[in-house]
């Protein structure tokens, strides 16, 4: 499997059309994906070929970015809005604004940050759609309001999990989206929460998120962790690693009737055993992203201090910094989120 | 691994203990279980065994049976009470009864068919637990009332499929688990139904049970069909084949958003891709069983002609034919439901 690079490169300004603004990015965090993305991309091209060719084309879906073109990733975005294309009424130069990662046009939807038409948040320059950037309210730094857009998919995970009060929750992994799972579910308290992380630092940074008990696998399990501080109510499980291996490991944990929620994104194949799951009846259900209105609530959430995600941010780099920062997320000691500032 | 082995065996004549009954079996439907554990019960039991050792003791769990000694088989029975043990009181001498496939006694739950202290269906004498025993309503044949139990494995999964009026279904695979889905399906006003299987005969019986379009995936597979009768309604497939590789097939073919049921009890390993379901959020639930009332129900639905599983009666043998009937279970053209009639 051949896999990708990074580069620096120079390339033109980007030109807003009708209804889009021209920004500068002020802020872009990496994520996660974009390091799988890097490594299993080739593979994920390979996988979307096919599944396109057994199924009707989708309008709504973004224009599928070509491997064999450049591609400028980030999709954490702050930015300033400098320049308004034609059409726009609502924004002015001068505003800060965060946007979900997506830009669209007369040729359909683009994926910003796996687009080859538009550039995404490890650029100096963006262009967004005006009817998608929302305004950040004054007082939030431009790295906190980056955060919407990780903690949104936190956000979006719990929600789909329809987790009530009375029930609890085994977040698997605390990279971001873990950390953004836990925050999430303390706002909503639920309790208890355990979490799993084999790194210290990220299990401190998962208590600073909430969560009750945070243990090393290598020490304490996280169910015989749960069995311990609660055992009873029913168990959601968020597995929030995504590598090969994690959904039969939370099949295999999970008691009867669990729910598990797969937000890691495992771009590999994997494997497990159905019959573990029929004798228990587990329910997997797996997300992606987050609606417009989880976006949305996420940086008010951010904004009106009901969660603190600052403990995120761990290091700052320069655009010519992000291949290195690429390389350091893979020390889970030293990093949760790395912020790309131009 | 090790396969098992059939053998025709003379054993002593159980004898019910408090709250039970003996009855002598009318008949009793071969199950696809049956044949999957012949051939694959040794990996479960291993499997088993690895779980058992990460989880507390569950008293409420069938008492495990030993693969090292004598198991009598066959869980979908009809009987006729022929003695009647200490303290019983409802039931009487002569009544035909079909019972969940579950005993409990002093030491615990034990599941009829897979224990080795109580006999299944293959055997001529099964003691039963009068308070699980239901009276079967008269009119009904013995064979067609030992139906209601693969028939409350496809009511049971409609039911935990929540799938309501206004959504649509796909069938895959359209043995006794799979009509017994399209069935309820039928009976539940949902529609389109569409059913897929390789076998002409099976099809045959797919459309007898209520499904609007059956299809052979060599010609046409079940999303293009579905695609073709549908294709807007929102989706639920149910997985009832039960081999390797199906639950990818559904996840590859599902839309955004559809729910699998894994209805099929596939019991070696599987692989999947985990970003096809995070890209369409697909929810997986997997079902096993039915509860109490789902079996009752079943039964009344069948005595009220609510459904008509007659066509599922392909053949009987003796207990001597049993053998050669696990055999003939492989031609998809011959037989769909085999009852054995000591």
């Amino acid at each position: 499997m051949q896999e990708w690079q990074l580069s620096i490169e120079d390339v033109a300004d980007p030109v807003p059309k009708a209804g889009q603004v021209l920004t500068k990015v002020l802020a872009c965090g990496i994520c996660g994906s974009d390091l799988h993305m890097l490594r299993h991309g080739a593979e994920q091209f390979r996988l979307a070929d096919e599944l396109r060719s057994e199924a009707p084309p989708d309008p709504l879906q973004p224009v599928l970015f070509s491997p064999d073109r450049p591609t400028i990733m980030g999709h954490e975005f702050c930015c300033e809005v400098i320049d308004l294309g034609p059409g726009c009424s609502n924004l002015r130069v001068g505003d800060i604004v965060v946007s979900m990662p997506v830009a669209f046009d007369e040729s359909g939807l683009h994926g910003i940050g796996y687009s080859n038409d538009y550039a995404g948040g490890y650029a100096e320059l963006l262009v967004l759609n005006e009817l998608l950037a929302i305004k950040v309210p004054s007082g939030l730094t431009a790295g906190i309001a980056a955060l919407t857009e990780p903690f949104a998919v936190g956000v979006h995970a719990v929600v789909k999990s329809r987790i009530g009060s009375g029930e609890s929750a085994i977040v698997l992994g605390l990279g971001p989206v873990g950390l953004a799972v836990v925050a999430e579910l303390k706002r909503r308290g639920i309790g208890p929460i355990v979490a799993a992380d084999f790194s210290a630092k990220r299990r401190q940074l998962g208590e600073s998120m909430g969560a009750d008990v945070v243990v090393d696998p290598r020490e304490l399990t996280a169910i015989e962790a749960w069995r311990k501080a609660d055992g009873i109510r029913s168990l959601v499980i968020f597995e929030a690693v995504g590598v090969p291996g994690m959904i039969d490991q939370a099949m295999r944990m999970a008691p009867k009737n669990a729910r598990i929620l797969v937000v890691g994104a495992c771009m590999q194949a994997d494997s497990l055993y159905p019959m573990i799951g029929i004798t228990k009846e587990i329910n997997i259900q797996f997300v992606f992203g987050y609606a417009p209105e989880e976006f949305s609530s996420s940086l008010e959430a951010i904004a009106e201090g009901d969660v603190d995600l600052s403990p995120w941010l761990t290091g700052t780099v320069s655009i010519d910094g992000v291949p290195q920062a690429f390389a350091d997320l893979a020390n889970p000691e030293q990093h949760a989120k790395i912020l790309v500032v131009p």
